[in-house]
């Protein structure tokens, strides 16, 4: 698998004639070398790629992770940086006759690139910021790592389905959160793709709500916005309900949302642009008087990263492909009252597009 | 708090001659004004307060973060950049008369980096990458924070003690790193400070070991390194055992492992160079032959960050100030044997350092 990514890359490298890359991203990192050490936060890298055009591939890390390294990276050299990346650079670059060097400008520290830039300065060599050459490559799924994601939402679904009785009366955000983040890892996730949204009652205005100690009351929004990753790929799901009878209001704008996701899923395609598919929801909702209630975009890619490219935004230009995953994910919030949001993640195909859910949960009210 | 934190912070924007500082990294963004939203990797930020010499300070979100924001950073306004932050930032630093503004240089995007010069560059304004300004003064804790990490400790000893009994053999690293992450958040944390690190047998050879299926037996090392949050605050702790009667061979390096320790702690008062007191511990393992099996540095400071300065590295030329707070965690790692690895706290004193940890579960056999 990573023979073939890398060897796309390095078509790509030759294509903007680069010498070699540095791979900072972590998912970046595991997409081309199968390395699954993260990342704590940027300041604490697990390690680096460096990739010639040609020749061996390194990793370079610490001597924590040595043995990691050598067993995952089977195709990589791996060095050690004890005394810095810095260091260990200034002492390979040459050795490898590279004169110009790519590294990823969105995922590479203002400080490192001051370091890095003087190093290579000394040494002639050419940095050349690069913003989304490996996630290009990834935006569009092999079907092997759709079959990935479709396993990875199948598990976030028995999650749901696991958990679904316990939403009841009296537990709380914090209890019910904690309960589906342990049982994703007790059913073979390796953990949550983000933090588990809970929320309540009129907690759930907040899209990012994070759990409090507040317990549900009959009569109450329950919104559950959930993912997990399974053998490296994300799964993202968001179910809006309600405790006890819904009144009148609930059910109108929960098919308000609803009707949403449906007219922007019944516009994706391989070809259709971004931002069309988020305005096609975004027009449903505006028509039911309730534009300035969804605040944020329709959706996103999901993959190795829970949130990557393509953006279904109203400022994406960007055109659909096949085989690119996303989420659709409409939503309207009001402060006091609480929201609703509801989402499922497709595949885009040449003729339209596929659901990567199954779970029909209070979708159709 | 935050009140007299920008104070202080405004003291060291005057004597460096600045107007104004964008505060990126989450910690310090908490640190200064009590909110809490983290972001999801550097590339997702939850926020960025601007901080002006003097003036009613700001936090710049986006409208998921509104109620949030409000609720909790209650001495800042709350401004949002729905069109992205430099076109918000273009809105608000002429307004404010900034003429040089620094920024966050160890969290600040490379590519971040290029759109705020552009934008500065127009409106004439310097910018100034600072490297350490907050994180500075982050070193030494109040006695509210010292507080706060006992807390956080006595937690993360608890959780300890309470799955104890739960190592047996037949059960898993997942599972067991599993039970330690769900009980932290059962007894009141808000979640682990790092990846719980469970090893059996050789995988303690690894110090950064992510737990895997592998099942204990009887005859194997457990190495159990942990750590929560509460309150914001952080715990790091480290305890190595044997299942069953240890051999020789371990009680001797376990020893060694101790004596590290202890030698360490001995030298730590304020004003003592941190490399001096790496030096203590590493003489002690280098004595008993084992100088290479200790691969990385004898600890760090603990507060809002689980890793942050001082460091206690052979490296590092600075002295210790009474109120930081730092992990002492000599270890020796032998590759097909395994690992022995022991971590407690401690606050530096004027007169030497008290142990934040009271448990002392397999520290001398």
């Amino acid at each position: 698998m990573t023979i073939s990514r890398l060897a796309t890359l390095r078509k790509m490298l030759r294509r903007r004639k680069l010498d070699a890359i540095l791979v900072t991203q972590p998912d970046n990192r595991f997409f081309l070398s199968g390395y699954t050490a993260p990342d704590h936060g940027i300041g604490e890298s697990s390690g680096v790629l460096l990739i010639p055009r040609q020749g061996e591939p390194f990793l370079l890390t610490d001597s924590r992770f040595t043995l990691q390294a050598q067993q995952e990276a089977c195709d990589f050299q791996v060095e050690l940086y004890n005394r810095g990346l810095i260091s260990l650079l200034n002492k390979l670059l040459p050795q490898l006759a590279i004169k110009r060097l790519a590294f990823e400008s969105t995922y590479f520290l203002h400080s490192s690139f001051n370091k890095l830039e003087k190093c290579t300065q000394k040494l002639a060599i050419e940095i050349v910021p690069s913003t989304d050459l490996i996630e290009k490559s990834r935006e569009i799924k092999s079907e092997e790592e759709i079959a990935a994601l479709h396993l990875s939402t199948q598990l976030n679904e028995k999650v749901f389905q696991t958990i679904y009785s316990q939403i009841e009366p009296g537990i709380s955000e914090l209890e019910l959160s904690l309960e589906i983040e342990t049982t994703m890892r007790k059913l073979g996730a390796q953990r949550p793709s983000f933090d588990t949204i809970v929320a309540f009652g009129d907690n759930s205005a907040k899209p990012h709500a994070m759990p409090t100690e507040r317990r549900l009351q009959d009569g109450e929004i329950v919104l559950i916005d959930m993912g997990l990753i399974k053998d490296g790929y994300c799964s993202d799901m968001t179910r809006t309900f309600f405790m006890g009878q819904p009144d009148e209001l609930y059910l109108q704008r929960h098919r308000v949302v609803r009707k949403a996701q449906l007219a922007g899923i019944a516009t994706i395609r391989a070809g259709a642009v971004c931002r069309d598919v988020d305005t096609a929801a975004r027009k449903v909702i505006a028509e039911a008087g309730y534009k300035e209630a969804f605040a944020h975009s329709l959706g996103h890619g999901v993959g190795l990263a829970v949130h990557e490219e393509p953006r279904l935004s109203n400022r994406s230009r960007k055109k659909l492909r096949s085989g690119m995953v996303v989420t659709v994910e409409p939503g309207v919030y009001f402060q006091g009252w609480g929201g609703i949001r509801l989402e499922n993640m497709v595949i885009v195909r040449d003729d339209g597009c596929e659901l990567v859910n199954t779970d029909t949960t209070h979708l159709d009210l």
